[in-house]
């Protein structure tokens, strides 16, 4: 390949609007990626929103688009379609994403600094929004909630009293830590993708757990990370955002409600 | 933080050796790092094999490693250190050294292949490596295998039966992509750092579930995802790794041999 081909493709790339592939109707996965197009204002299509949208999010998880001379193709949405770019799983598009709309420190100064957000964001991942989603489907993705509601009880007490705290007392100490700098975010004082993932986390663990997130709030141990949560919901792109109609409810994605898993913690 | 800190710091971090932080007496999560290091044949020094190592870990899953002005405390192992650099989260360790080490296609020619890479990285950790953690962990890392024995067992056979295929099937076709390039490899015809996870998920899942892996081979179903197998073990770095006493054996980390998991297809 050519490096003339490759200054093209990547000019190509910043011309055009972004493209989201996701399920029409959940937040899910795809919320982290929209937080980011939003908070830039980036011009973007979402199939959650596209006539044919899902025809589109079907035809790459049946394995129906073509293949692709650059790109492999991808496993799950969500993915990104960028020019001639298609990418998927959330870390990856958020940082790809971070990089070109200025949501991560200067890499001019510190290159490193793109590791130091990504490890924060995959844990918020981890922990945060995986685990949740295992919570009601902890024996099989393919089976309903309905045929593992035992399991799902068992590991919903589990994460309410034993894995949320340990990740809320862990982002609750970065923030608190030097390298935070000051303001209300996660690293080097600047707003991050990372910042956007841990707002979009706290938020549906509010919806799915909300007698365990009103104590966590209640008992004032981790009021950074609920600054945060505020901070974000307050920058004016996300909350013309949270205000419009291209935010969708919470239903039957990663954060869901269910009254027997909100545990008294 | 001025640019030429920054600069004195790059260098700084490349003259010295790369540290691992990860578990003793496992291959784990950190078995990914290492082999990286070991096919670069990178210069590294790993708490497996250090005294003191297991201490060193504990100081940071307990958080007693003092604050940093620049790098945010890690949440878990494995961590990489290098000079001044403290990062988590195995696949943004891969990605740090992917590119430091040579693990990824040109991106001066194509800067995007560093996603292209990073999605393979992820979905393989997720699919053939979380999964099959949580398939002796469904309900709690925190609680023993003993104690969610008929969980492990429901979401094992799901796993064998459902899941495995699946990302097998997934991988297969990406190796017969044209992004795949010519040769063994993933993307863009040359070894990066997703066919070596790919790699030691296959060679972990053979341990943990030997009925459906030589099911699986045996079908011939999926002969480029076993073929990129073997291609990793014949590298010359990697096979003298594997001969050596820095392969530890797989006992109690993310796959683990239950005769009761090991599922018929």
């Amino acid at each position: 390949m050519a490096s003339e081909t490759a200054a093209k493709r990547q000019k190509s790339s910043k011309d055009v609007p972004y493209n989201l592939v996701y399920w029409p109707g959940i937040p899910g996965r795809g919320e982290h990626i929209r937080l980011a197009l939003e908070e830039a204002n980036a011009e973007y299509r979402d199939t959650a929103f596209t006539e044919g949208g899902m025809d589109e999010v079907l035809a790459f998880v049946n394995g129906e688009v073509p293949d692709d001379a650059i790109n492999p193709p991808p496993c799950a949405p969500p993915i990104l379609k960028h020019g001639d770019l298609t990418i998927s799983q959330t870390p990856n598009i958020l940082q790809y994403l971070g990089v070109r709309l200025g949501l991560v420190p200067s890499l001019e100064e510190d290159p490193d600094a793109l590791y130091r957000v990504n490890a924060l964001a995959l844990t918020a991942l981890d922990g945060l929004s995986n685990e949740p989603h295992d919570c009601h489907h902890p024996i099989a993705t393919g089976l309903y909630y309905e045929d593992q509601k035992d399991e799902s009880k068992r590991k919903s007490e589990d994460y309410v009293k034993n894995r949320l705290p340990k990740f809320m007392s862990y982002f609750e100490r970065v923030l608190g830590s030097k390298a935070s700098g000051e303001g209300p975010w996660l690293h080097a004082g600047v707003l991050t993708y990372a910042d956007l993932v841990l707002f979009q986390c706290l938020d549906g663990l509010k919806f799915m757990f909300p007698k365990a997130l009103s104590k966590l709030e209640r008992e004032g141990k981790h009021t950074k990370v609920f600054a945060l949560h505020k901070a974000v919901a307050e920058r004016p792109n996300i909350k013309a955002y949270l205000e419009s109609p291209r935010r969708q409810k919470y239903s039957g994605g990663i954060y869901r409600y269910y009254e027997e898993l909100d545990i008294e913690p």
